[in-house]
């Protein structure tokens, strides 16, 4: 689906053109062309190749989808995939942004993101002087775009480890649901981390060094964006990190507690065992045992087991086992 | 066994030739020649290295299979060794694919795979463009084929995986099965980790950088293998942290069920300590114990039994013990 | 908020100045202004970012904080972010120190930590010798002192885990608590980790091979930083493996008191459980059980069971397991 | 021990010379002297140091032995250690090979090896085109040998591994002695590990960019070993984490099974409890418990009794505790 | 506290000198003066600074003392630190060794160290072919000294490894002291590795490529402590590593012998609650129990329990319960 197709020139936006006149506006100078597409069905990127010169690996790519992040040169022209990544909920929905990025063309096409990037344009618009550095800024201020929403997903994703490990020491660590909980969650630090990390070493590409033609101006942007790349990445190997631990400690508690549910059977059952050993003992049938024939051997018979039992209890309760 | 043998000129098919006739061939301009074999014998590929003139170091690996996934150079040929790995049922079935590449001819040999690659050879018929590359394209086109069927595998092994965790999380985690499955699992992703790691590296030396002569035109196409095998590789690496994860997981499942379990018994160990405890009592032979004499002193007994029994099994099932 | 505002010449102190003056002063030669802010306002910094030049995106990172620490060239000047951490009783109370560095300027804000830099500009000013060095040496002393406040965050972390080591191994690892504190203990280690580590690297551009213009001759002070951070990094990666063992170390101490728990039941369960099966037995109503009638049978039958329980509780207490 | 000194003149043997008579033809044209010892007298290696001109610390190092493996360059001559392993009966046995490589000689001398060289000694004979290379090739067919003979090993060591993996999973994994094989198989694979991998790096000195004087025209052969250690160092770490992951899924065998122990002890507990606690009652001295007077009250309490039991078998039997 | 202070010329020793004299010898051609301290007073060091022009960072850091093994360069000299590793009965003493450098000096401060260096100084002078290289040579000699003290303490540290080792398979797991044991070992190989890894590095730079001046001629020297080191190091890994699957074996050790005890625990509990049922229904009081009537009644009674419990006897002791 086509979002919007506009030329700009110097930095300021000439009209919206129809997709048939791109061509045109290629041809005129300091002028570049930034096309915007949503799920783009074959039909779409074959006309866009057409119109663009595309090379046919990176349409292919881009049509396949499920790319890991990478930006890769064609000639004098840049292929860049990164993955959205947007929140349903608790789930996290994984799409796609490919941007095709020629000396005065720039082609982005979104997949499986219901967010776009209207007010990245609009903001884009609004700042003529960084704009007239063209394509490549486009670049920029699109994937910057992208890479500012992982961070309330990155924040979601603390805050939901912060819960379970409150969980963990207080509740008592009884719950199948915490180690469920902390493995669906290392599933989904992995998941962004899928779409972080590789991005890392990509963007590298564009300051520092060598860099593609027509990047030269925009070098401390993408350092910028490489910046934000790595702590967040800091952040998820920290995660990653903590979720393994919090795994290990879980099975601690779990065998803590079984330790003193353990000792609190051991102890009811000795306090229990006593007193029906001592009943057993008079309840034998012996014909000579005077204790059962005196007045008080009853009375004084439960004195004494309350008072044996009493004394257990008083001994499991100091130490700690009642 | 040879599958076929064929000669090309400018990127369209000559004709099928004979071994003998390799050598004439191999002397014309821009010629050349697509030898394929299937489980090779020694004495094949002695022909072969006759003809071709291939390296005897190379010769003997391909002879002795069983090599890792490597791409050497002898000289202005190429060695490269791939693991083509199959499904059979369950279990994964490594394959070896042993290609020699010279300026002028591409001599392929796979092993214990029952996949050939006649559609691969039919595919790059129909595109002379593409043939026209030379022998560099023809590799990458069986090496293409090669890594696009790991996918398959990967998905197999993923959705294993999801199944085991399953298992985990909702049927209890008491079964050995699990345990056996994901130890399994970690044995087949392994195996797939080998076929694919060590080729990263080796394709690596395809593009970018200096490349073998021949090799110029055909970058971007081992780039995207490149890019494949290390979607693969990454997806592999989650896929054995997972499995971790998922053995110490299911680790702590087991121990919270013993636990549950052994709440349970102490529960139900109480409850009939204390019934076995009172009727000792009432057991007893003492001369003395006015209640027994009592009209109601048994049903009062046995209210009173049930009552403790039942505050027990109250306060139990609150705690979520029973 | 301005904590002072300085011009220099010639490693001599010139006077305190006002914001506004600043830019006469930076075209004095040989003469560089230290200026030094504490949590400043957006005011402030754009202010500061009029005088000085300040790159936008450098001044962004400093309005929005919480930056990973990091030196970055733009153009001829250099921007540092380096965390500070301070102890708030148990808690570390992570602050950040932005650094904008010009051949003739330097611009130091802190955020969220309440001890200043007045002690390094104090010393700075007793050795005029080292100001002369510029705004580079200024630099130096600034991350200097807040590398120095490391190290009682380290010694102090590590003191806590003494403690925690001693508790495991002689108080009985049955507490919860240790685990706890285990795993906050690894928290922090994390946290000075993440405001160290990233500065090694950062810092290594400040000496040896390229280093910015102005830096030349403070190489070996950098060096030393870099060194200091080598071994708080060192004893932090020490820290947080021997947390994990100590972890995996508690787990197998809990193990093994539940073993030992475990066997003390045993033992006691089998004293009672013999004594219970004799007065049962002896209690039941056969009409010819001789021993019954017996004028000693009572007293033989105690001494009887007596012995065969206290021979039970030699035997438990020989092999240990009471 | 001296086991043969013998001249080679372009690939050819000359005769086997004394060692006095070494010195003579180092001195001839393309001549080299190749000489092997086992286990080495001090007094031997003196000789031979004055006879070849060793370097003094390589002479120390092959006096001391127990060196890691190496390849270390003195001047226009090389030093070699290279691991020997051999199996008795499950044991590893550790030897050494050094080998002292000088533009006309060779010297190799093996300690606590059975195994000699004598084969490859007569193979490389065999060969005289490839023996023309001279020394450099001397030393690959010696190292050539050393790391084939690794192969039984690891698949010694593989075999190991797959018998233990059966017992746990098949046999029940309470044994102790499964998880004492695996940390012995640990320690030998461990052992192993420390013979090959430093000598990948090592090999790599020999062949691809700058190689040692001599060594021009076997960089293909040493590749060739370089890539069977590669090769070996990959299976040693997959061995190395499986039994890692073994000996935690046996851990987790012996909680379920302690799991399974635990359910059955429960149930049975409990089907004894029920009866016991049935015939407490019926065992109580009141006077009036009318079902004591019934003519059928005992077998229909042993009925009851009975069936209650029964049930509960039942029950237990289906959840799948018995 | 200064242990000597002499001159050499030529590989000679000239004389022993006052430290006044010092500056008086360095002006002499070929000639070096090599002073060795113990536990220096920062008046010493001051001296010494003085008279060597000594760097005020390297002076700083040798009275802070405690710091990470390097080796600086500083201008035309060098500054080393190495860490001295002692045995003080178990316990390891930490001591180090600083080391200034200069072209005409070497200036050794070792702290809290009981072994000196006499013996290191006594051999080089018997040596005067190697002591012509200079301060180099000496740096050699003090260096090779340390790091050939450390063999013994990891011996003795693998000793230990083997004598735990040996308890957990043979004398049962059930000891605390082992986990403590492994804990304490663990801690010692990680001080020992701090003292050996950053050495590593440090020594790379005084061979192969770009080396200080002076050291041109000491290369093979500085490699050998290089590979020593490094076989020290890989030992060290080797050993953490042995160590964490060791804490993982004893873990899994605890737990079988927990099964075991469990399982005895269950079969005798299992025998003794027959026993007790069976003497529990022979004690009920029904009035028409015929049993109890006959002659033989009890004894009977007696030999079926006996029998009972026999048969379950043997039956856990075939099934290895017992």
């Amino acid at each position: 689906m086509l979002i919007n197709c506009v030329a700009y020139q110097e930095g300021k936006k000439l009209c919206d053109i129809s997709v048939e006149a791109i061509s045109d506006y290629l041809a005129l100078p300091n002028c570049f062309v930034w096309v915007a597409l949503a799920d783009p069905q074959p039909g779409e990127l074959a006309t866009m190749k057409e119109e663009f010169g595309l090379h046919e690996l990176a349409v292919e790519d881009a049509l396949r989808g499920n790319q890991r992040p990478k930006i890769e040169e064609y000639g004098d022209s840049l292929f860049a995939v990164v993955r959205m990544v947007e929140l349903n909920g608790d789930e996290l929905v994984l799409g796609e942004l490919d941007v095709f990025v020629g000396p005065n063309y720039v082609l982005s096409a979104r997949n499986n993101a219901t967010k776009g990037f209207l007010g990245v344009r609009a903001r884009a618009e609004r700042e003529p002087h960084l704009l007239t550095m063209g394509s490549a800024f486009v670049l920029y201020a699109v994937m910057d775009a992208v890479v500012d929403r992982y961070f309330p997903v990155v924040d979601m994703l603390e805050s939901e480890l912060e819960k379970i490990e409150d969980r963990i020491f207080t509740e008592g660590s009884q719950s199948r649901d915490n180690i469920e909980r902390l493995y669906e969650l290392k599933r989904k630090v992995m998941q962004l981390r899928h779409a972080v990390v590789p991005l890392i070493d990509q963007v590298g590409k564009l300051y520092g060094g060598r860099v593609p033609p027509g990047f030269e101006h925009t070098q401390e942007y993408f350092r910028d964006i490489h910046d934000h790349l790595y702590r967040i990445q800091s952040t998820l190997d920290t995660m990653r990190d903590t979720i393994a631990t919090a795994i290990q400690v879980h099975l601690s508690m779990v065998a803590i507690e079984a330790g003193e549910v353990n000792k609190r059977l051991a102890a009811w059952a000795a306090i229990f065992a006593v007193l029906t050993a001592f009943a057993g003992i008079y309840g034998m049938n012996f014909e000579f045992m005077p204790e059962l024939k005196w007045r008080f051997g009853y009375p004084v018979a439960i004195i004494a087991m309350a008072s044996v039992c009493g004394y257990l209890y008083y001994r499991f309760k100091k130490s700690g086992w009642l």
